[in-house]
């Protein structure tokens, strides 16, 4: 502030210099000269904080919900709760920050990017970032060591929103965590199967679920000659490859983060891999990589893996990808991510593009950060982004709204009605055969056939009338 | 920090100094001359915020909720959300910060509890206050005029927690308002129905609801000869009638704002009355209050008022009471607020005190803040503040959380060992005549007679043996 005010100081008196030179009938140029000095410490001001218009509109970032889009979110959640409730969990909430240190050494790179509240006095906060830390916090706190819990909550993010496609600064999370020390793989296989059970049930289309192990990137990297310090960061990199090509990833390994060529090459021969439990088996061959006490331990684990998402009857939803590696710092085993396979946009709808909708992993070692005496509880979870889910069954919204195994027309209709949709495109066998399209209108219930390459212009017509009741 | 380093350093040459006079064999008296200048410099430095110790907790003022509390939570919030569904309200939700410049001027003297979040570039925001607010902003930005809708979820304020009282920083409120021009006192006697609803049916203990009128006190601050300026501030003193006698507010309005001791006593006249219809009807005949327009106004419209709640059945649970200001500045005509009567404190609890569970009023002129063209959308509305009634409910847990309208002892023995709950104390018939209690543990079902006297110091001994299973 003590420089907007100096500034401010130059530019009045710059101004009385100004208004001199003129009393003094100086010259025009002098007075030009003067008045661009003067523009310019104008300038160095910026726009004047204190005289902006007032914008009604909701952070960047975040939005309302509307009574029709909060019924789209309590469908959803019907869905997940049930599901997480047959699987046996209890249900807990957390408060919406935090103490900035519970977060701190958490999230790696990512933990630019959470929100902190103002010092106001008293302790410092932070929004929360994810609902994992804090269901740690609280295992820690309550010295728990076995508990199944879902939690369903909003976390915030200062990330590049890409609202269209599902992407928000505040946005919730669906979690489902098993803490506790269990037979190998099984917590893990459960998480697995919950989340095929809930992205089936929710009709969104075919999805895939990548699997890897922490572990075996990390063998990886060890044979491949990444130099310890560098795991982290090279880790980051390889999860680029779901939206980079190989060469583009191998740029940033080499150029940006100094690998030699040939470990990045290296690297590059395994993370292009996929496939099914015949890959982890064909790697547990690999002359280097299974001299890999790590890399050995994750494939085991994970050969185990698939036998139980056979028996659980999943097996086929699921993809082991030596390229997902997963941006959080805290995971230590299996980690898993599911994409949707063919997103469902329709013609004029903006594309959603694939992305994911689901994730989680195993983490080991977070609560043990958290416990005075660094006791470890085991955990493993999954996170439901339903913000992805959301946009997708709204851009649906009608005929989800309806949820009628079979919609008869007189109930769309009477929607119609109630929800104040002006017009309705009725399409049937007769229709279909004519190449045209019945126009109703729903106030009037008068009904007009329109050639289909009509219709566009039928409507926008319609609707651009003032007060439309069409 | 550019002060800390340059004590440290300075720190850091004192000692060497003293380690030089040491070399040098100097004399005690010096020596001790310098660790003293050395000790003042370090308490200077204050306690290193770097090696302070973690601690496990949630931030002031907030907590989690456990499986069962959530139990207590869910229960609640069904009885709440089904009277406002019965009223036919739609639900909305808004994202839990809004631009700073939205809370902006509208919560008067209690402005200074909202949180910032800190400015880390973009817009400044805060996290909201009430979700009266973000209604209200909803509204001009989707320029409905017309909707009955609720809204449950945490509000945020940084005031002094008295956690044991059911007061928090992170709070629930649960919303229902209704926007829109009818006729008059129609809404408003809908929402305090709700609010009575509501209370009856959480069973929590009888209650009371004060009604008042903002006109009402507008228009006695004007015939007794407050300052038009002084308004806000006096309504502010008076607010404080529940918690400080009359002669303490006087003396605030006295001492501390300024007022002349005849005006403050012409106001104790009046605000120190409560009662039915019938003080409304004997101030509408009171010669100085009913020359006053607005005063006037306020009357008829509680005179009305109370004809629809005789008719809705609750006027027996409403008190017109002239002490009820309520902080808020938005509100512009009837003001109301639910208290407990008898808080349903049992023996060694600490007792509840006797609070606002429910409040609210109407707001003609918070959405014509936000709409560009200044159009006013009539509000009224009211807030459930849930956490003393989960505090109450939680207090109370086990009868609570049965759920049976004929508990067994069999299933009251099975929840207990279900919990973990150690210790039963049974009392029947028997143990009554005796002056015993059954004293039961629950893992060994064996039970013996405890005299009354004798309980406390018994089951005081028993808890306090090491892993106790009683």
């Amino acid at each position: 502030m003590a420089g907007r005010e100096t500034l401010e100081e130059l530019v009045r008196l710059q101004g009385e210099r100004v208004r001199g030179l003129k009393q003094q009938k100086a010259s025009t140029e002098q007075i030009e000269e003067e008045v661009a000095k003067l523009l310019k410490l104008k300038a160095q001001l910026g726009p004047d904080e204190g005289k902006h218009k007032f914008v009604l509109k909701t952070p960047k970032g975040t939005r309302d919900y509307s009574p029709r889009q909060m019924a789209v979110r309590e469908k959803v959640f019907d869905v997940i709760i049930g599901c997480f409730k047959r699987h046996g969990a209890e249900v807990i909430d957390t408060p919406v920050f935090e103490l900035k240190e519970t977060l701190t050494g958490k999230y790696g790179e990512d933990s630019k990017l959470i929100y902190d509240l103002k010092d106001q006095g008293g302790e410092l906060l932070s929004l929360r970032y994810d609902l994992t830390v804090p269901f740690a916090r609280y295992l820690a706190m309550n010295k728990l060591t076995n508990i199944k819990r879902y939690h369903i909550a909003k976390v915030y993010r200062r990330d590049n929103p890409a609202m269209t496609r599902g992407r928000y600064r505040e946005f919730y999370q669906c979690d489902f965590d098993i803490a506790g020390q269990f037979d190998p793989m099984i917590p893990d296989a459960e998480c697995l199967k919950i989340m095929c059970e809930i992205l089936s049930s929710l009709q969104i289309g075919d999805f895939l679920v990548k699997v890897n192990d922490r572990r075996i990137l990390d063998g990886l990297f060890a044979i491949c000659g990444v130099p310890d310090t560098k795991f982290r960061t090279i880790c980051s990199s390889v999860d680029k490859l779901d939206k980079m090509s190989w060469e583009e990833v191998k740029n940033e390994m080499v150029g940006e983060k100094g690998l030699a060529p040939e470990v990045a090459d290296r690297i590059g021969d395994y993370v292009q891999q996929h496939g099914g439990v015949s890959l982890v088996e064909q790697l547990l061959q690999d002359p280097k990589l299974s001299q890999n006490k790590q890399a050995l331990e994750g494939l085991g684990d994970l050969k185990l893996l698939f036998e139980y998402l056979t028996l659980f009857g999943v097996a086929d939803k699921i993809s082991f990808d030596l390229s997902l590696a997963r941006g959080l710092d805290y995971y230590t085993g299996v980690i898993y991510e599911a994409v949707l396979l063919q997103p469902p946009a329709q013609a004029g709808e903006e594309p959603l593009g694939v992305g994911s909708v689901a994730a989680g992993g195993r983490y080991d070692g977070l609560v043990g950060m958290f416990d005075p005496k660094g006791r470890k509880v085991p955990c493993v979870g999954l996170s439901i982004g339903v913000e992805r889910i959301f946009s997708i069954v709204e851009q649906r919204l009608e005929a989800e709204l309806l949820y009628k195994k079979n919609p008869k027309l007189l109930n769309q209709l009477q929607y119609c009605e109630e929800a104040g949709i002006p017009l309705v495109a009725i399409i049937g066998e007769q229709e279909l055969k004519d190449g045209v399209v019945k126009l109703r209108s729903v106030t009037s219930r008068e009904e007009v056939d329109v050639r289909r390459e009509d219709l566009v212009e039928e409507i926008k017509r319609r609707t651009s009338q003032p007060s439309c009741t069409c």
